[in-house]
């Protein structure tokens, strides 16, 4: 279950302790120009900040091609890439922590891991996969003229040095045509909310006005249309009866603050045992800046695969 | 993309202006016995309610069992059934109306439906394909003894007479165990958000804190554990890296407000002709109370298909 | 998995000894104008026959649709249909035989089942639904041209007074557009083969010289083409690298005999005991000829399929 | 749609002419040992080969490993894995020639290939990846005591010098369960005829008696049972109603001669200009012996998706 996507397909692999990590995008139509500095840009954008809570850490990921692109172009075959691991100085004895509010836990309950070192598949980088697929699909929505952005727009205050913060990050589709999206199961910020919340650290998704519609009436919410179709407004935040109306699609998504806190914490470890721990400070105190390439690609993602959904009518 | 489930599947089907609704449940195990009192029951929790404000209007639908069961209990093929439609009378002047906040302008543009007649899909009325598999599905964690609830915690002000309101539901999975869901993208809570924002006029989810964990710093918000394994908080509803951990899973969803309002509204038709339009007084003022089966059933849909999906161990 | 196909897909239904059979097309397009009289000559076409070895049975299967037509026209949303089953006499000590070759055996030890009457999804009477899917099929087909057909090739000797015998049959696509298929796992053969081996009895595939081809030699198999791109032979049976050339698709499949002789065997019951037992007389003495309308529908559903899956080039 | 298999999933990708090939396989459970001995034996036995008629070109690739295994073990995440290309001498001419029976001219068709170059993903050379991935299947079907053996059992008779000839290959899986399969699509030969299908060259399936049941009666081929539930004939190569019944599942595949002769052939360009072709002694002369670990690994493929969609009790 680690592939994303009906039509437009992205498989991915890899741990935080492997060898590398990477993936495979499937249904990419052939002959479409592959921007190599542009996924690059994008993996830097996730990479490094210089936002004053992130971290240093520089993590120049170089991302290789091993299939799929011929002299720039796409053959329409599976696009695999692979992002090579650096070593890591395990510090061992953090390796048995149980995490707060991380995977340690529940990876011990499913995989039976008996360390921190099995659950690489929860870790943030995996990410960077979604963002090299993301800028693919970036790609194809440009020669659609369709835009896709994330902001910050609220974030949490850490209480004391170390501490770390949460995040409220808006996101905006423009350009898209109407018609996207399936009436019942499919409906387009269903499939929307899908991707986001499968975004590690991610605790809630709304769309339009979102949670202050449960606040609403009526008669202020409804998005009344002018003669020409236009809206007057966009509480809806660009999809109607699931399927998309040309407006903007406007959601949020919110973070929770990054768990590994730079402060001690009364943990226990994988046997149970009473131990006092503290992260490290390579760590990131919110999630923002880099969030927020992760968002665009899995928007991306998202709308090229409802492109491609999209039934043809009858010939 | 009638479908909903990877292993436990509803495949539904059925406009109002048509003559049935229905549904078939594949992958139901052979040997698990229906209630179908209790069927009826969660049915008629979603057709009448004595709030204040759900309308008077009576809908005991029959459901009638077409396939899958023997003697009341399963027998592993699939279950279909069918709920069939009542004759309407149609107002045909409304039929021409873009109803504000409705389907019907998205409609028109993806499937050139030239009236509302033809927007049946987007009905609520499809919903009830929702319940009564979901109460098959709660039927199968009755054997895992897991419990399933949603409740009001909030309700919009309608301004005047005739207006309508959204509402905040919560809901609550009791009794999971530890270990359900996958790492990546099949998040249990990406799923469960998945389920709940397909439900007609959804337009937010949270897990846990949710939005609020945006605005926490990381030394408030994580869930230490104790010596026994057990946890001091549940900030993180019970999903720990995309994976129950044990706790109550507990989520809200908001609604906005229904948007057929009884007072007159400036409206364009089809072809894009101004016309005053007055919803029906036999619309709902609130998706509550009815939407709280509805958020049950998706519930109990994801949850099963995540039990079913479970990895069994190597033999 | 009572699913066939990717974007046009049919979901199915029901046993034999239950209330109804039926299915549900999902992703048709909007706007197929439904031929009745031909859906109904279809199951006409595998109900009864003329044919000397068929029974005499006729079976006029009403079909009744639910959903996703409106004024002899889809609507793009699922077309749900249903045949009622009627009131057969249970012969109840035949029930406790484990009728060789069928799927008594196996269905007792997959779904424990304790008699014949649970194995009713393995019966030939849901073939009926695969008509009636296939024949919207191929009214999507009609509007591409496409014709498919399917006769009898060869038969079986029977060796005396009641006993049955297997065919052999021949399936045409003519008119298919090249490029039709996908180049690894979903080569357009290798789906089609799926498709006729799913069908009660299927013991066997070929495309083109199949069998025989292994035989061959290349300087003989290989399909030549001219300068107008025509090609000398079709010894590919219109298949290349998994994707159509534009020739006829020419494939053969291998029908069993009929399990069910009126001869007595010695067989046994579900609890193992030694049993006479003699088949009845209502039964086929061949699948032929009405597998013919099954085997053109399924590969109907195959190339409906393909013909949606088709990548379209970018914007 | 480079995916195949439902629970135990292959996803591959590359072309000859790129700098990779590989695959991702997901649904592995945790904790399973690799053998990497074996896996590398496995591609030594498609690579090379002591058989008169099999090329003297060693083909000793390398598969690296990139994720989802620790310490030899399995991790329960992807196991990603990579074989490189060596660069290869092209010849620019040959490149330009429609070689018959290969999927020159449908690649041109369907992805507007302008040469034989963008043909690389039709190459046997993906097969390496499908021996990979079926060695993994393979080390799960010994912790079940489940074998998978393909043979030969018929090869054509070359016409003369540098001849090319096609082959029947005889598969058998062995102490399989009984209640492997689905009842109506995915019936276990069905899965099965679909995966050898789609492996480069082959143009048959049939399982049991195959072409041959539809020449018999029924009173020769019924499979009749002892008392204790043994079968006395196995017509139906261990496959009744879809459904494994415990005897041996033995089934044939048929290939096309190697379509690349080393003989003067009258074709035509992408262009359609007539030219004279010879193809390379590089080649083989028949897909045997060769193809026996594929078959097999398809095979084990099929095998461990059933086990693993096997339905559990009700708990």
């Amino acid at each position: 279950m680690n592939t994303f996507g009906r039509i437009f397909r992205l498989t991915d692999f890899g741990e935080t302790h492997g060898g590398a990590i990477g993936g495979v995008v499937d249904g990419c139509p052939a002959g479409l120009t592959i921007d190599f500095d542009f996924i690059r840009s994008e993996l830097e954008r996730r990479a490094t900040s210089g936002h004053y809570h992130s971290t240093r850490r520089s993590e120049p990921d170089h991302v290789e091609f091993l299939s799929g692109i011929h002299d720039g172009k796409t053959l329409g075959s599976p696009i695999a890439f692979l992002i090579r691991n650096r070593d890591v100085v395990v510090n061992e004895e953090k390796q048995r922590v149980l995490k707060p509010s991380h995977a340690s836990y529940t990876y011990m309950k499913k995989y039976h891991a008996p360390d921190n070192r099995f659950c690489g598949r929860a870790s943030a980088r995996q990410t960077a996969c979604r963002v090299v697929a993301g800028a693919i699909a970036k790609l194809i929505l440009r020669t659609y003229a369709i835009d896709i952005s994330a902001s910050i727009i609220e974030e949490g205050v850490p209480s004391g040095e170390g501490d770390t913060f949460g995040a409220k990050v808006k996101g905006v589709i423009s350009n898209l045509p109407p018609g996207l999206g399936e009436p019942v199961y499919d409906k387009f910020h269903a499939r929307l909310g899908y991707a986001m919340l499968s975004i590690n650290a991610c605790k809630g998704f709304e769309i339009g006005k979102g949670f202050d519609a449960a606040k609403m009436c009526g008669s202020q919410y409804n998005d009344l249309q002018n003669s020409d179709f236009s809206f007057v407004s966009n509480h809806d935040g660009g999809v109607q009866g699931g399927i998309t109306n040309g407006q903007d699609v406007a959601f949020n998504v919110a973070f929770k603050p990054v768990p590994s806190i730079q402060q001690e914490q009364s943990c226990i470890d994988f046997e149970g045992r009473p131990i006092q721990y503290t992260g490290s400070d390579r760590n990131d105190l919110c999630v923002t800046p880099r969030v927020l390439p992760i968002v665009e690609a899995m928007a991306a993602l998202v709308t090229v695969d409802f492109l491609f959904i999209q039934q043809q009518p009858l010939s």
